[in-house]
């Protein structure tokens, strides 16, 4: 069926109760604390791209546990900035690849960050990746990296790949080309996952963010996907839990300190959302909940949201008709800041 | 079985006898001759593709019979030219699309005109489309374009597909931001098979190009294409004799007019082509055959080519890596011509 | 899971509200209108079906915009009549195909029209193609006819069969071979949703029916048919929409004109409906729908109406069980009508 | 690979050693005469067919061991005859279903009996079946009944049909109805293999036949066929052989006295086959093994035989082509017999 | 959806009406009655199973019918007895297949008795097999035994299994080696199914089990199985209803007779249940309904159960995890009886 | 095609040349060294397998880089020994899992050792596991193990299998219970992958074995499974090459390193080899070029082997007949040594 989740009508006041961790903020807060206590340690390479128009550069930087992790920056060819400043997370599978691949942002006008994520790239290829250099690594899980680490959240996978999301911040902060107070964090899928946790993680470190773009997120209300789809990735936690049928409980305290529909109560920037209603790897009502749970424990609410609502469209999403309003949204977002 | 087709070794031999109709050439000489009797009707429009560095104008141009066709022109924003260009023909289902969307000649500094697919588009969406105003788009076929005309080489969808793309061409020469000395086509899939022809036919329009680059390109040695795959779109073809049992000859003496094994013997530009080894699409044998064609009939053989290829990949092809080697190989072209 | 759709005590009483067009009558007055300007330029030539006891002629008469159109005319061997006549529209893909194919209603006695499908065939074959030779065959269109025109009702394909079906019915009308009173329209699939339609325009032509047997309809209910299947050719528009992620409003409007759960209102005749409980192609509540709302809108709301449900049946519905109660029903509807 | 049998200018000529058993003629001379030891017990029961043009009895005759076994006898209308006379066999899961499911050849004008295919049916339903009524029905076997008895060919399955087949050659020449020098034997798949076998038994049994028509057929050089497919009803034996991994040798030992490219040596008659060279079902190379054996041990080889190839088909073959094409050579066939 | 089945809150009091046929006791009386009229003419023969640690023997017995029917006797090797002793049934499609492929119980230290599936065996093959010796065995059906003989409750499959279960209870009381106060039957899936009826005719019997240990059982809640799952085997059912359309409610009345769910009201033992939520092949809703019902008819409804749930596990269950509980399980049976 | 790889004919001699790494000798040399650098570390430690005729041990030993590996020790209960013992490696996704689960060869009365996979355990669960505790753990790969340390024979992920594979017949030689001169390796799938290499290290480290026996192997010859299959495990390399396109050269040169088709040439100890014709998962030439490489390069090349042939089998290969036949010839081989 292809509209097999809850129609849009619930979808648009689906806003269930999940169990939030009581040590949640405690965990990340000591998270980032530590991985802070590794130098930034930044190099900036320049890159050949063989595009005349944009100009790249190679990053490196300390992410968790002091691991190097990869990043492109790009900007317009031959500006000095400051410039308005979008960063970028990749859907599961991906990686940075090659520079040539992603600048849209950069076409755009802007300074655009691309963040390598750890281990992964089997999708991208490219000329370099970054190893997920940590001892957790090969603990017992499933072919993939949803399951890597479930049963301690501070061995989970995801809690590095967060904490260098969140590095990447610091690094854009750190940038001259970068003005600070123009920042916009946006990804699709677990990139979009990615977005919503550093929009959290962002508050918890007092960096201003203007915008968070997640585009039909993956790692959103995550035991509700669990019963909802038997699609790679999500399966992999179901292969996990159907051999190792003991620790399903376990497994899902774990998941809740980096599930968006969680974390991202804790997010403060204004946002801008997109959902598939046929999407059938990251079900509209696990995004929908995220959604609504998003900002919803800032100090101050958030109330600028707003949700594209694909209606047709499978994990695809909005493809080029949400970055036409992205480009919109963006541009808006940086030219209200002043 | 991934390496379903010959192996590598014989690959690189591989040059089929495949009956050329005796009337190739004329017929392709009165197909442009009657194409260009339509006036070009050329139309510029401005388009705010939302991108700073980048300028976009919606053309509109009189192709095959007359019918309104769409197509792209992209430069580097603010630059007049005369510029080197790339002209890029699209895989089937997709289309020109948004404008963002298919930018990368551009921010390589080239004017870059893409052109839309009659009747398709149906992968791409985007603003406006380029339907197949002829009469004959309704003759009996499968669900496609494949087998649309199939009994009638004059009636054959892909004759006025072809001639849209020698016209754009056409528009190319007639543009001052154009170097005309400097025109490279290139595609993917379709976009590769439309590139080959277009490199034919622009040899037989005297249309001078400095490089035709198909990747994994469609619509070549289409007969043993039928016999190796089951899969969308060379299944059209089955599907359709699968029904009109009696019709085989007749359609496979229509194909060979349009197919790039044959056709592609004409052109006259250096070539950079791709194959992949484990391409269910575009099986190996079939882009092999065509790659070996390739100029073959030019009064001046076609010496000046090479193909690049992806041993372990599917229809998707070098992908990145592929369009990593066409920046290089682009500019070296467009270095080389004074 | 098999029974995917409500249950039947559901179903047996499920009615939806479907948004009527404010136009749809004074549309199909003026399809009809326009149709018949055209001269019926009936021709029929003997045709040697090899069948010792079936007459067969092949007819062409101008459909929509006056385009020929095939039909095939069986009769009992050496009988003139005036017979009683059942008049039968083809599945999606098919079409007329074989004489020697579609001969159940001959075999019964009676004087049997088989219309072809503009366009299609391609399951079929056969000796001849009706080509649908209407200039918007070509606007752009996902693969198949379900979204050829999609964005305007004029242009819409279904449109034009509608009209063919019901320029047969005039043809039969025209016959001395037909019994003019004793007339059924009858079809399985996308020949079940013509089959409603030539009820509902034969009423607003004043053409008098003694019953309409559609099996397993398509073309009903379609928005929710959307939401429920993914299987072609319903899946035909869900990929349409896929790509024009814009043109979901406009679809459906369209959409609406030849809906059989909207349409079917109009119809006046008997009706004999079949539907299958576990159809993934033509999902039983888009069936029930359009049984449900079937004759609602007639002078005289029909009521002599019934439904054979097949509990596990897939889209070949009931099959020879159900040409087996269609010969009784037909037979009862003949006797009845003196 | 859609050709992923034998070129079909191999195919010409491919005629494999396929060993016979010693005892093949012996074998079946018994099991037709152990057969014929039952009394024939034809009952004939007028049946309502609710066809106006076509008369249908219901005949229960002694199959093998006795059983009583079903078949359809359809007869032009009030025509008494002695009538040329088409008996056909139904494919794998099929069975004679309900009468006017099966009625082409009394459409042409000839008697025309049906045969129900012992424990079958289930693809066909219908008011009646024939159960196999033996006591090995129940040996053990995999689903289906490939392999029901494969370990003694006196046990094995179609042992049983082809009597049946046989004895329904009898109950034809019994029948006043039946002008017994015209009877051609004919069926598709499972029936094209029974028909190549009842071609072989008549001839053993001097039973003349003026033709035999094999469409497509099953049980042709099967231990190639289970090498080739993964398809049932082939993949049966491969599932039983995957289970009991040291029957092999008996289990193909048994197969060689049911296999159509070994019995069919013996027939005499001349012969129509069909195939198709994208048959996944029954591979070319079986047909064509079978085809090129047919009547090659006759003391007049059989030279009065052709092959109708379709080379885009799968298992459907030629479908109404095939029929057209049988339609004439029926007709031809009995006009020449005086 | 991984999880299709109700939400376990539901399942967890699921307990549906299921009709109860009038005669169901008196049906069994009489079909245990008619089998032990035939004398259990019990075979013993000593079998060298090459596994030092365990004594096996091949038993041969009369099962319904008086068929032949074989099972395997394990014992800890050098052990008379009498010892607590475990009786297995096999899942569909299997059968004993080699003495050391199921030894578990033995090795426990029990003897073990493993009864092999009339007319089965088709993935477990071994060294010889159990023909369903039945003259009803060849009755038209579905591949499989699920549909043989649907339309009698006196011809069906199962009563056939049902009788020879039981019978092996008759010989286990029989053998000097079995402590007859100690016997618990068990099974996954069909065995699962048959370890229900068994627990039931036991019950009927007089015959004293300390436990019943179903594993995702199969054969339970049919009706609503067929509805929910198109997987095999209930899917045969689907697949025969699906031809014989008028047949569904005389095959629904004959499933009821052997329904776990209804059958397994009669059932006296204590009994450990599992089941897994994901299971697409025995639907959770189906075990949980036979659950709930296991023992509700007797005259002390059984209490003393439990069911273990697996939430992420399709039919393989609980795998290891539950052989370990069941390890558990019955020491406990097994020791509380003294 | 089900026989989709050479005939048997020509698999009987199948022995292509593979590149052996000139310094294959040393580099496991060294590998071993350097494991054996770290103290054994061995603990023992009772474990309550609920089986009262099999005693099992819960082993830890450092195996590569020092890690804790895991192992079971099953023993019939109360035999102190020394006893002929045989050492069982697991397929991919396997582990040790629950003791219950793997017994055979403590069954047949012999010392058993079962060595867990680090990293893996997904379709075993059970009740602890084995982390692959190495820095390299967590280089980019491809979901699952095979591409784990590709671009560098040091840091694949097989070599510290391997390594913990001999270390566990370090082990084996170190206890007790264990007749040293009476060691027999065995395993399936990736297990008869590591008993080849185990049996080649063994060699390399004059630890005497009496036998291998490897069933369908799996890391056999893979460059041609990668060409030959698109099934998992195999196609994490293909995967992995798709997008790391200019890896390939290096990728191969790494695999040469633990290919058992090179690795097996040093093994010394006779051997049973099971293989399966219509295997998808481990091609059967690739077991064949195994097969024949096995032994080739011992000072005294091995004569004494033999291979199973399984004709109508998948991976599943010999399944219980090949336990049977490994029955024999283990207690053969074991009554051989005095």
């Amino acid at each position: 069926m292809p509209l097999f989740d809850l129609p849009l009508s619930e979808l648009e006041s689906y806003s269930p109760e999940i169990p939030i961790p009581a040590d949640l903020v405690p965990f990340w807060t000591e998270t980032l604390a530590e991985t802070r206590r590794h130098d930034l340690a930044l190099d900036r390479t320049p890159y050949d791209n063989k595009l005349a128009l944009i100009e790249t550069e190679d990053l490196t930087y300390a992410g968790f546990g002091g691991t190097p992790v990869k990043a492109w920056l790009h900007r317009p060819a031959g500006v000095e900035g400051p410039l308005p400043t979008v960063v970028q997370y990749h859907g599961y599978s991906g990686g940075r690849g090659f520079p040539h691949a992603t600048t849209t942002w950069a076409q755009a006008g802007y300074a655009h960050l691309v963040m390598d994520t750890r281990g992964q790239g089997w999708s991208a290829g490219g000329p370099s990746g970054t190893a997920d250099w940590a001892p957790e690594a090969g603990v017992n899980h499933t072919p993939g990296f949803m399951t890597s680490g479930l049963s301690d959240p501070r061995h989970y996978y995801y809690r590095r790949v967060y904490a260098d999301a969140v590095r990447l911040l610091d690094v854009a902060l750190a940038l001259p080309e970068v003005d600070a107070s123009k920042i916009i964090v946006t990804g699709g899928s677990q990139g979009g996952g990615i977005t919503i946790a550093a929009a959290a993680l962002a508050a918890l470190s007092d960096i201003p963010l203007v915008g968070a773009a997640p585009d039909v997120p993956f790692l959103c209300h995550i035991r509700r996907a669990v019963e909802l789809t038997d699609r790679l990735p999500y399966a992999e936690i179901t292969q996990y839990l159907a051999a190792w049928r003991d620790h399903a409980e376990q497994a899902y305290a774990t998941l809740a300190y980096i599930d968006g529909a969680v974390l991202g109560r804790l997010a403060t920037a204004p946002t801008l959302f997109s959902v598939a209603l046929m999407d059938p790897i990251c079900p509209p009502s696990t995004v929908f909940a995220a959604y609504h749970a998003y900002g919803a424990d800032a100090s101050d609410p958030v109330l600028d949201k707003e949700i594209r609502v694909y209606g047709h469209n499978g994990h695809e999403g909005g493809g080029p008709y949400q970055i036409d309003a992205q480009l919109d949204w963006f541009a808006e977002r940086f030219a209200s800041t002043s």
